[in-house]
């Protein structure tokens, strides 16, 4: 595969099933398909409402992975982007499109005037956590998350 | 201090330099003042861009807390209400304003139709993770924090 035949483009409205398709794969592979409690008309309501963006990575006009981020504030260096999910299709990994993805998600950050980015990668993730580490991330291991989801959704 | 006579109010512009006024504190108080590289033309850029919002504990009109936060989205559960940072000034904790602030976060959160709150806590602040666990909180252990902070800025 020729790097330059991958194309990251912005994700439009027409892109969200995709991109939800996406989700429930990786949570499948995960052994959590169950997590995952949303659908695509709360993807449509919240996409349309700005409250997220994306990137999505093609081959042949094939979507093949994808990135999705939004606008935050750090309190101590202003405005932030943070990234959300991160997902490259299991047989068109180790082909340069996650960095390709990432690369370009940096370049939209800076041009939105952000003063960092932000995500996070599960300790256990050595692979991904190189990647970061290659691209002179900070990494933060003493932060715990906490999360209260509402009962009634 | 009567719990009553603590009042809970979304902030306003006006606020901000406030708010980055407890910001400075903290920080200060974890020696790491040079941290907060921001400034409050920037709170008042994103402020206004809807990116976060906030709100104020007051006690006789003076402001004595404060609880920012943003909309985001899970990837996993749909429309998601990020809390960024959350302070109680050190003369007036143990009061109960907290919770308060907390819980009218909370309260904030489910109007907005969120599917869940998300936040971080240090892995060493007991106390606080005491308090969120008593809110029925998950604590999650197993993500790291990646971050890039971009150099011109």
């Amino acid at each position: 595969m020729d790097i330059k035949s991958i194309k990251i483009r912005k994700a439009e409205a027409k892109d969200l099933g995709t991109i939800l398709g996406f989700v429930h794969q990786l949570a499948l592979y995960e052994k959590e398909p169950e997590s995952v409690t949303t659908n695509l008309n709360e993807y449509e309501k919240c996409f349309q409402a700005g409250i997220f963006e994306a990137i999505i990575a093609e081959i042949d006009s094939k979507a093949v992975g994808m990135a999705l981020f939004y606008d935050t504030f750090s309190t101590w260096k202003g405005k932030m982007i943070y990234l959300e999910d991160f997902i490259v299709l299991e047989a068109y990994r180790r082909m340069g499109i996650g960095e390709k993805l990432f690369d370009t998600f940096l370049e939209i950050a800076l041009k939105k005037d952000a003063k960092l980015v932000k995500w996070q990668v599960l300790d256990w993730n050595t692979p991904a956590i190189d990647f970061y580490l290659k691209k002179k991330a900070t990494i933060e291991k003493n932060w715990w998350n906490g999360k209260i989801i509402f009962n009634s959704k």
